[in-house]
């Protein structure tokens, strides 16, 4: 077999065979097919898509290139979470407490951020001590004993996708359909859970801009997880403005705390319901929407939701008082106010342009190698459909840097748009795919 | 500017501007430019074309990448010629001292032959000591004293086509059309002459399979001249058999004198004339077809275009007897007759299957380091049309080993296809583009 022949097989138009793909994923992953190959075929792919054989074979292939988790030895049904990513979103730093509390097995690996969007595992070490490289051993330890564990990625767990994937991104072939849902689910497959819950996310701060779109990749990688024999269920969900307030790591689990004390974001805790239903059903925790509705909202109310929360930031090494005084969290030093140089009703939040107000105050990374600021960020005062007055506060602003701040407060304006009659509001969920 | 937004901008159908062209080849030469980011976008460039603007910045930047051969202290117009390569073709050979013998001026670069086709390099060194690595001094030298010189195409001449040629060769990226033609062109306009004449091969043995493609190509190629203010001119010719009888190094060069003293084959002999017309008239030697016509045939009638060839092949460090005493050329120890197994009329030779048994012989180069045996190949005794009867001799089959001669004779049988009837034939001209 030879790589040329499969590049211009597919560049023909030709559907790949299963082990033609397994071939490829194997020789690139052993260097020896060369980049230059391979970024023609992505090209050519590009192109001309792959059906849901190619896509399934190009998955499994990278899943299995490296190791495959095994879970097996944590009872019951295993489920991990997946957001394609957006600005504010916390969403698993809250709704994982909350779907453990109510019985759910939570064994998850997430990312760090890269430019303007944030990462799990970044956010969760704003509690001091937390540790996120466990061992295969203790993760499933921790997951049978408290119900919940997140660790970050390691380098072999799909190492083709992460190879494929850098080459990708400096040949403008990432955004690609069936390329984008096989290296997501590559990953998710190879994790181990039994259940994927993915929330797709839409709207001019996500990867999908479209709506059209995000359904497609959700049924993708539905489809993905289906044939793959994994329970996988998609939410689609909004990310035309931040998800909820807090912009910034330990912003963010500050906010994500008091979500689980019932005061959260009225779209984060919508969202995080959502989510932690299907998350339910497909743990098998709850029998239907309304019962797990019921059981997410007794887990809030009752305080074992951030029990576990406290329990889960414990057994990985952190600080479990912070989750109950979050001034013990990182803070910033200077803290001022955006004050709006206009007045009207907002009727846009420019997600990316907030995203990078982040990564100015040195929140985000800009590189892998960039070092983090946990304190830094936003809160902001004022969403979508809101009335602003001239000079009312936009947002609060965290630095630990006056330049930085001066900076990210000029550009931040620039996020917004205002209109004289309140706009329409889309809906926070689009659609729920299984 | 960055490599990736060009990538992009393609990929989404964009067109690329003079600078951004120049941008790319000028630092994919100089090694800033990575191979994969490069063969992404040549395969976007595979599936979204180029337009007229785009191929000609991609031309003249790769012209430009290297030595632009000075050509000025030639007097006269400067001819070169080009064919996009066949099997038989020793069409420089023989055409160049006619036209010469009628006043044009040829400064001529060529290649050396890979895989089943020749080159004109390797036919010209069948001349014992025939020398055709030239100094630029020495071969404008030679142009003004004698009307020809034929040398090697150096590294110098346009590397980035060079670079960019063996990249496209390993990712199936070489058939797209607007880069075929800025290949070939980039080299022709490196080369210094004035006026190009094209010889676009159509056919089953031709890189162009059908007459369309060959003529776009003809088309994009005359343009880009244009575009480059030299005067260029296509004919489009037949490759759907072999041209003349003879293939192989040294058995071409005779059939190339054979010519030159009026006894070549008909084909072949018309092609020479139909070529050489147009290179005498872009070459102002002639003032239409009817007397370059006119001028070619006393050339050779007159001896004069023999007498060409022999002071060319001196002035290259070559032995001219070998133009009057052809038995000096390299000559195989090992000639016999191939007999036909079928009776019936020939309806068909496979080129490629043609080339593969002198390439077999050891007449043509597998890669680029392989030597090559001049002294054998091929002389077939039936063309397309002719009637065979079972056991008649198809071809005389020249070799230094019995044992890839018994390879090459099995192989060549298998080129023949024949047919009860006698078969349609297709014209040598198809057309000429100016």
């Amino acid at each position: 077999m030879r790589m040329y022949d499969l590049i211009m097989k597919k560049r023909d138009g030709g559907v790949l065979r299963r082990d033609e793909i397994e071939y490829m994923v194997r020789e690139y992953t052993a260097d020896h097919i060369s980049d230059y190959q391979m970024s023609a075929m992505m090209m050519a792919i590009y192109f001309r898509g792959m059906n849901a054989e190619e896509t399934s074979a190009l998955t499994l292939a990278m899943a299995h290139s490296g190791e495959m988790m095994d879970l097996s030895a944590i009872d019951g049904v295993k489920v991990d979470k997946h957001s394609t990513g957006g600005v504010g979103d916390k969403t698993s730093i809250a709704l994982t407490p909350m779907a453990a509390a109510c019985g759910v097995k939570i064994a998850k690996m997430s990312g760090r951020g890269l430019g303007h969007t944030g990462g799990t595992i970044d956010k969760l070490e704003s509690f001091p001590g937390f540790d996120t490289s466990l061992t295969s051993r203790r993760f499933v330890r921790q997951v049978n004993e408290i119900g919940v564990a997140i660790m970050g990625q390691t380098a072999d767990i799909a190492p083709a996708d992460k190879k494929l994937y850098a080459l990708r991104d400096v040949t403008a072939t990432v955004d690609q359909m069936s390329l984008i849902a096989s290296s997501i689910m590559s990953k998710k497959l190879a994790s181990g859970a039994d259940a994927i819950v993915l929330d797709v996310k839409t709207g001019s701060g996500a990867f999908m801009k479209n709506e059209e779109d995000a359904f497609a990749l959700a049924k993708e990688m539905v489809t993905l997880g289906r044939m793959a024999g994994r329970k996988t269920v998609a939410v689609i969900s909004d990310m035309d403005q931040p998800l909820g307030f807090a912009v910034g790591n330990a912003l963010e689990v500050r906010e994500a705390i008091q979500t689980l004390r019932g005061k959260g974001p009225a779209d984060f805790t919508a969202l995080c319901m959502t989510l932690g239903a299907q998350m339910l059903i497909a743990g098998g925790a709850a029998s239907d929407e309304r019962e797990a509705y019921a059981m997410l909202r007794h887990s809030v109310e009752d305080g074992s939701a951030l029990k576990k929360l406290a329990a889960f930031v414990e057994a990985q090494g952190g600080d479990p008082a912070a989750v109950y005084d979050t001034s013990l969290l990182p803070a910033a030093s200077l803290v001022r106010e955006i004050a709006s140089d206009r007045a009207g009703y907002v009727s846009h939040i420019d997600c990316q342009e907030v995203g990078i107000c982040s990564l100015l105050l040195g929140g985000g990374r800009e590189t892998k190698e960039s070092v983090i600021d946990l304190s830094v960020g936003l809160v902001l005062h004022k969403k979508v459909g809101d009335y602003v007055a001239a000079g009312e506060s936009l947002a609060t602003i965290y630095a630990n840097d006056e330049e930085k701040l001066r900076q990210a407060a000029e550009r931040f304006l620039r996020a917004y748009r205002f209109a004289v009659e309140p706009p329409q509001r889309g809906e926070l969920i689009k659609g729920i795919l299984s």
